[in-house]
């Protein structure tokens, strides 16, 4: 018996990409999955979401959706050049026959209940259920074990704006609220998830697999490769969601990881959407801070591509 | 005939290390100094600007008393726990018997237009007395040649707060303005000035010195050296101020200094006073950006230390 975890996402390529993982992994057990806004509308994300579990047999894991839009203000639509018009790169994955429940935050508020102080919350989208979540029930952060969000960058560049990521910059209000709530929670950066990308022949890895599930996640990652050419100058990708999912399943381990300070800059100015991470302690080991719950995981243990892949492609 | 330069200044230790630097350089000319409030207030700055000045033999250059406060706002005090109560470390500095003059912005603009295309404006404190300038004479950016600021932080913390520097977040709407005035400008950031420092090996040297200016800013870092353990874990003194002063001087010659967009965060979030700088193309060379004026420094080619060591020691 696995792990419990929530999975709080927007699929998503690279959510598809996680959510695989989960499903792959021995030691966790999914138990839920709201969808939110973010790199496609939520309904969609559910959508995908469904596809994607039954691809990977795991048609028992109940799929509600969550938040259409943030907290404040509007949202102007997924970014269909990075993860196609149907979120999953455009490709057709066979239509599994269930629906998804409603809402995201009921199912949260459940999975918490019946899994008390033992649930992982995984974020890997914008974080306006988690934050609804804690609206709705304050005492949440006593009922689950931790979170691990993929979110935010400290010192590498952000996705968005110079300094923002998308996940965070989709919500900051949702996400000052979550970074701030009393529960122990990781931040997986793009500090990290930048160094660690799927290249071609590992494409080509997922396309020869036999099972269908690696075979679609091969065909989403065309058209993400591509997006990545810019940042990169070759084609590839970036492990964003999966390695959020690998450090909440135990599979890949934070090296670099300080429990420092960590602001969420909820300003309508040029920072808007940027994690402010308190690193001024780094030339000495950043001693201990009362009061810092989160911690800003910059690197891992081991390169994870291998380790994704693996479990991806191998037979069951 | 070395090159002309204007120096603006908040003298300080590491300002006084920068005015002994730019007085030993062979190939300066360093034609006047304005200061402004920062490590401590105008007038004192302007004193020890006079005094280590007069210590190195350069009576000749005139001072000029600037801000005593950012455009927005008020000023706290200098930090006494960094520069000492005096700003030179406590140390009394033998008193030069000339007298500032008033004011710094006049005497800046004095010098652009005697020096017609050839100034270059070196500013190692808040930027309110170039903004003051940029105000009385708009045309002063095609006035003079280029301008080298110390100042702000790209991946490396601030140093005041987790993003902000201090010469930045001392007057945000000043380095806002100066930052996006149409001329060309060299950002000397934390994230190069904090990996070359002064040992105590190096202050030993400057204490045996056979001169009193290097014995004098030996006894300075002092207090300096004493500040700096909290981030290096030992006595040592970044060369903030000098290394911008060398590279304006030519002394040292940036490596890694991208031309890209930054912007000043002028909010009252919890950014403010940080330099956003906009890094997002460091994986494919930085490809050129149209109207990105501002080089930003983020290392230099050889080691500074040695190199200052050897101009504030030899005999002249």
């Amino acid at each position: 018996m696995g792990h419990p975890i929530y999975l709080d996402c927007d699929t998503g390529i690279d959510d598809s990409l996680a959510i695989a993982y989960l499903m792959a992994h021995p030691d966790v057990d999914l138990v839920g999955v709201g969808t939110v806004f973010g790199n496609i509308d939520a309904h969609r994300a559910a959508r995908n979401t469904l596809d994607v579990l039954a691809l990977g047999g795991h048609d028992h894991v109940p799929v509600a959706v969550g938040a259409e839009k943030p907290l404040a203000g509007n949202w102007d639509g997924g970014p269909a050049h990075i993860h196609g018009a149907n979120g999953v790169g455009d490709v057709e994955l066979p239509r599994s026959p269930r629906e998804p429940e409603s809402t995201a935050v009921e199912l949260l508020l459940r999975l918490a209940r019946e899994h008390r102080g033992r649930l992982r919350i995984l974020a890997i989208g914008p974080l306006t259920n988690l934050a609804r979540a804690l609206d709705a029930e304050p005492d949440l952060p006593g009922l689950v074990e931790s979170v691990v969000v993929m979110g935010g960058a400290a010192k590498a560049p952000g996705n968005v704006t110079p300094v923002a990521e998308a996940n965070i910059v989709n919500d900051p209000e949702a996400a000052d609220r979550v970074l701030s709530a009393p529960w122990p929670l990781t931040l997986v950066t793009l500090d990290v998830t930048m160094e660690h990308v799927l290249e071609e022949p590992d494409r080509a890895a997922l396309l020869d697999a036999d099972r269908p599930l690696p075979r679609a996640l091969g065909q989403m990652l065309d058209v993400y490769f591509a997006f990545y050419v810019e940042s990169f100058g070759r084609r590839c990708a970036p492990l964003h969601d999966p390695l959020a999912a690998a450090v909440a399943a135990a599979g890949a381990t934070p090296v670099m990881a300080p429990a420092v300070p960590v602001v969420v800059d909820a300003t309508d100015g040029p920072g808007r959407g940027q994690t402010i991470c308190d690193l001024r302690g780094e030339r000495v080991g950043h001693p201990p801070r009362p009061g810092a719950r989160c911690r800003v995981v910059l690197s891992v243990d081991a390169p994870f591509a291998p380790h994704l892949l693996e479990l991806l492609t191998r037979t069951p």
